[in-house]
């Protein structure tokens, strides 16, 4: 079977990560091209990676027969209609989370996928995290009977510029978005209720912006298990990122792997090396495992592990939190997507 | 210095645990009479640990001048009324948590331990946990910087018989009422409103009595820091007792102390021993240092580790979380009790 | 049953740490005298705890019909004879370790023990610490079959004055002679052939003495497996006692029990607390579990967890590394004792 | 500046995955002609990776003035020689450990070394793996002081076949060699003296080759420290390496990394996954760091972290092993080789 022929749109840091590890990390694909509003970010790209093509218009990659799938990595706002041109074009679609901000445009979106029949995985690299994986597998696998409680700790090691804060859907639908995908994940369970509170205690431009940067969400599920999530735009140890699955027969806790084991006692106790500070050194071999996954399911014609409607989801959610701390009180899902069962 | 002459009334589990750690664990202190409504539980505790009287009416121990100090560990609708008497009659008091369930009843004791000037420790043990007590040390000495995040996991390791939950108040009053007095232990803050969530997922019999078996809460402090507590009767894997305050320059995790250190890898991979399973093996060290801080206390003439103020406010936050629990609604702790400032 | 009656000989801070434990801390027994050469300290240690009768005069206790059982906490030069009186004398004997450095004075102490029938424990209180003892248990369990190779770590927080050095019969016999009874106690084996090594990098007073402050040690056992320990005088980040036991089946791990749980993340990494600095901290635990043991032994009639032998063997082992190391060679334990079969 | 061309020599399992590191992993670096006495092995090499030329005779490889540098992965026979024609042909030099077993041999590739000024590199992979990398810094950095002791555990997940161990050099040579090196990077000074013994218990085929499949060794330091070192070539719980250097300001512990940090508890305890069980997963970030060092050695004109010195000493501690063990007495090293200084 030959390689896998992808078109990539969205020269920025995720695409060129998502390029880089395609091109020495992943067996069965090939970039064939890749195009970006900056000629120059394409053809950078392109050079680095010995990409045969360097492009502006995306519609070139809709348009080349050749490619079998499209990555789009492109900023929010043109997610959703890049899907339904990539569908539309009968091209397998990677596409970076969020789908969108606006649930109808997410819904217009999936609708063209399922029509067309083509394959969508949207990019929650999270779920491919060795940590987190074996998290949902000891679940999966029944080790703790029923979940009852989820915990989530997720942490950046740095705010985001205030710029960025501005376009970025705030703190629910940009940051804690992944924990939202991660609860689902490893409660393998719908949440039907949240109730959000926030602070701004980091960065008071962000609160100028309207935004928190700490952030506590409690969740209920349809099971009646409950959840917890904390965020926070700024752990100055690292890039902290844990998780906690408690049920009837036990509790499966995840903690941060180290960049190193070593441990030095001295006089004044016990230290060891701080976290990881960057997301792409955390989960290095997530975004590898995330490639090969995608790459595998179009070989095997197989439903990806994070569909559309996986995309879709965390956005209610994020959209129901937001609406819950502007409100000051619990909101159900159904209240932000009256359609989602 | 002579010996500090207690009088001890209610020799139950947690009144004979006190009196052991007094006679055995800490120097200066004496039990010169017990009172328990039963008089063979009086009886038996004082041949047991060789105090020289043994009485059913706690108002004997009143009367008894040479009695510098009372230990209140009845049960729990007794306790309001007889911090009254101590304090009427001039002696110091020990008095287990709650002080009462009814707050105008705390308002009360307090008022005549403020009239009298006498001491009055609460028993919230946990504060004199070693673990516990050094994440607050750490906050105290600045090592976080301001906190943001307060993270508390408290899970029973089976759930109490459904008669005691009659009585008890709930899992809010009776349960987390030890995590909301870890909360403001840690945070060093109080908190202006919780917001509380909660399942029936342990045992029916919980919810048929109108309780919950399995909760959640939110906490916003004054300082604008944010709080997660989550709640449940039964770990299988034992009493679970962990905390987490996280801040602008580091994070301090509290987690649980095992009885062994030895951890056996082999081919299914590593495994160390369970948990403590029973709070009196978790707290050993907790209550004998309890019992040292408030003889300490009498001698130094100090203000104790738990004041009466600390006895009430968790109870103000139970009422307040129960009652979040039952609107569905984020509630001010300034609902349950104006007067709080 | 009636208490076991105890005559303490020996009102240093070992037999005072025994007689306190089992004051406090042991059901079932009793102190009904204290001898010391010292008239003080055996007046001091009575009046404590309250022992009714403080003696210079071991013989009294001896020739003391009420008492059972004699525990002999005394400076090493004395164990042998006192085993011997106390033999004689037919009372249970709790002897302090080493039995003595002359292999003849312990075999005619052990020779009196059996011919009187009476029933002898030596202090090896590291047994009895739950941490070792779960290691031991988990290799009596076949958990990880036949063993293969035993590591031991063993090292003071800070060395002893030089005079104590000058009787101890140096490192091997005073220090490590603990970490032999490990090994047969873990291994459940006998060590065939030692090999010594040592150096003096702590304090050169030690040298001067003509004994080392850091030794390696090699051991082959009987069974064909190997064992490392290794001892220092001093480590700064406190005093550390760990264990490994390596088999066919897997490998089980003892590390250092900590005084807290609390671990500090900040911007510099990871920290938690040093380890206990002292060894009455570290095995607190297990001097309670000793003399629970001994109490035990006594009224079940059973043969005792650590026997006279087991007293021995040591010796001997402490003797053949010290001969290994002054000879730079490997050493059998029978060129010290011919009769060890 | 262009890239370094490569040539290399032995297309087996350590050869592949250098290459394959160089192709995909690592910047500046091209290899351009591969070679292997199977023309098969060469051409699968050759294909897998893009290599524009499959050769059997490393001599094209030598002759070729293009190439800077030679890569030798061959089997341990060829390395002295090859070494010696790619020194004379003014290659730089990557050799996979040992030079040889022949200590004249590897002081005639040396001398050619040394007289061409070529730059050679010794494949001790373990030194670049980052938590050995971590504990060289903080001992070099002067955390703990003067080292004092060192111990060293290195086991294999399972035993070789026996006919490996046949011209493996055995137990010393083939496996701790890597340990002794570690020995020296880790402590920063050099050994005088080792003591070995060794067992057959875990494949009796590899004893009738008059090998062992256990091993403890003590090493005496220049310095006067002490070292301990224990190999077992099967731990049925994966590959384990771990190492400790304790110093007079304190001690520094490297464990093992693990694949995950689930940990799953329940009624019988906690319990986490296994190790790794491949040097080739546990040393996958070393491998990369070898290639990126050795590349800017040859780029910054640098002494390569292992020296063909570093490559030496090794083979002469496993010699000096290895006849202490047989002659069951402590070696020194200058009785394997007297110019040793």
């Amino acid at each position: 079977m030959g390689n896998i022929k992808i078109g990539l749109i969205g020269a920025g840091r995720i695409g060129r990560l998502h390029a880089a590890n395609l091109r020495h990390r992943v067996v069965g694909a090939e970039i064939v091209a890749v195009a970006d509003v900056s000629p120059e970010a394409a053809k950078r790209c392109a050079q680095e990676l010995s990409i045969p093509s360097a492009l502006t218009d995306p519609r070139r990659i809709m348009d080349d027969p050749q490619i079998d799938a499209v990555f789009i990595c492109t900023s929010t706002d043109t997610h959703a209609s890049l899907i339904e041109q990539a569908a539309g074009a009968g091209k397998n679609i990677f596409c970076e989370k969020p789908i969108a901000l606006d649930i109808s445009a997410i819904d217009r979106a999936l609708e063209a996928v399922k029509r067309e029949g083509i394959l969508l995985q949207i990019g929650f690299n999270r779920r491919f995290d060795p940590n987190f994986h074996r998290a949902h597998d000891l679940v999966a696998e029944g080790k703790i009977g029923q979940p009852h409680v989820l915990r989530i700790t997720s942490r950046d090691s740095a705010p985001p510029p205030p710029e960025y804060v501005k376009t970025s859907g705030g703190i629910f639908l940009d940051m804690m978005i992944h924990d939202f995908d991660m609860a689902r994940y490893l409660m393998q369970d719908e949440v039907e209720e949240v109730y959000a509170t926030g602070a701004v205690l980091v960065d008071p431009r962000i609160g100028e912006l309207g935004d928190v940067d700490t952030a506590v969400v409690t969740l209920r599920f349809k099971s009646g298990a409950l959840g917890l999530i904390d965020n926070s735009r700024r752990a100055v140890y690292g890039y902290d990122q844990r998780a906690e699955v408690f049920g009837e027969k036990g509790t499966i806790i995840v903690s941060n792997p180290k960049p190193d084991t070593a441990v030095l006692s001295d006089s004044s106790g016990d230290s060891g090396s701080p976290l990881y500070h960057f997301f792409t050194d955390r989960y290095t071999e997530a975004y590898i495992a995330e490639m090969a996954a995608f790459i595998a399911a179009i070989e095997g014609g197989k439903i990806p592990l994070v569909t559309g409607r996986d995309g879709k989801i965390p956005v209610v959610m994020g959209h129901a939190a937001k609406l819950s701390y502007e409100e000051h009180r619990p909101v159900r899902l159904t209240e932000i997507d009256p359609n989602l069962v």
